[in-house]
């Protein structure tokens, strides 16, 4: 993906931020793997859970109005239940109306899937794209992948 | 079921509300077959359109305040993709601050599962129950089953 | 429930067997509640659970055609993301060709649903019910609650 | 997106093939919008009901051993429930060992986002890529965007 860079989004070592998810029978399909739907679920909650754990200090001023407009994610390889899933979460682009994470889901170790998710900051009274802050940039800047 | 009486729940007849939902891929499980909790979400997609179809001209301030309880489901035939499921709603009982919706999913006509639920009112300001008012309990009094 | 007898369900020490689940952002709903079909979801995983890790030493041919015919959950209190869900399981009662699970759901020792399960024995070269067998049904009867 | 060339997935005129989903109470998060799971779920349903309506006809052997190893989404505007949403499928790009789907999911005709799918051939006794095959090859070509 050429907006990582030379960024490998499936080395755990470069994430600084990690969440758990378990893996449920209803995540299933009927190929008895877990359905990719389930796994960009275990993104999402990575993601809500970077915001919750590494932002919400901001305020919540500080953290309106953004909008997740596209997600990238490749499949590596099939998940089975039961186990656990964990997600590593970076910031792969600070913009000035928008951000890049880079995502890796891991299973026992090994990478099952990896993702690029960008989010634009649009405030609702506007509707169009603003400048992140100063404050917002700053803190996704200390949050770059791990080297 | 005790409480519904004489009332069979698999008899599409008896239904005054409908909805149509959609099954998903995503809704199967390792057994090929749709999983219960699919089907418990065509329940609840049945109960919100029931709410907001037949009931909301009560206005907000009179549907405030109301709580799940206790939900059974009788599961009947399995149920496979694609395909669509029918879903009837009806009011087996009013009581002072609780009332029971009797529900059926329909699949090309023939039953695939039924399904009670109570809801009770707990006004959030108390957090007891306190009883359902006049005007939804003569509301629901209408949305019987057929006969 | 007439069928508990003198077990109440939302006592966390009845149970013999346990799993903890994550709840994700994607369970809540727009009250910001977990929805009651990812509650159904954790006690899907807690049986699915209970029958690898305790009933799987049977053998498949032991465990084939179990069919889930009545589920009734009660939902005690609200539960929030983030944060686990830890579900036991129990054995309520054993019949000829069914068995009844009970299971509790409690968030940080505190219970938040409870529910009845009937499953029943239908082989499907029959498509009827048919008795449990022996070493199913004296599996069961070392999974009832604790005392 | 680079790979579409000049087709944009945003109007519905160019897709060859349609499903309908209906939308579920289910569906939405706390900020009363339709999760960007449930979206990912009806482009799942479009891409599934895509090969059985359009290219079951090859066969089951011409059809095993597809894996989905990328996925990209572009969310343009938030969906509210209830309602319907129609995803149209279209084949953009024919590869050795691989093509690349075209979707768009609508909502009264407007689009709300658009996806790009790329799946490989790796057949699972060599857990490798291999050549689509002429008959699939030759299937795909017919269902590209209609101009």
């Amino acid at each position: 993906m050429s907006s990582t860079g030379d960024v490998d989004l499936s080395r755990a070592s470069i994430y600084p931020a990690w969440i758990t998810d378990v893996i449920r029978y209803a995540d299933l399909d009927p190929n008895g793997h877990v359905n990719n739907g389930a796994i960009n679920a275990y993104f999402e909650d990575g993601r809500v859970r970077f915001r919750d754990e590494h932002l919400a200090h901001l305020g919540r001023d500080v953290l309106r109005g953004f909008v997740l407009v596209r997600y990238t994610v490749e499949y590596h390889a099939a998940l089975h239940f039961p186990g656990e899933v964990r997600v590593g979460t970076t910031v792969l682009r600070v913009g000035r109306s928008s951000y890049t994470l880079g995502q890796g889901a891991f299973r026992d170790g090994h990478c099952v899937a990896t993702a690029e998710v960008v989010t634009v900051h649009v405030p609702p009274e506007s509707g169009r794209p603003a400048p992140l802050g100063e404050p917002l940039a700053q803190a996704l800047a200390t949050l770059g992948p791990r080297t």
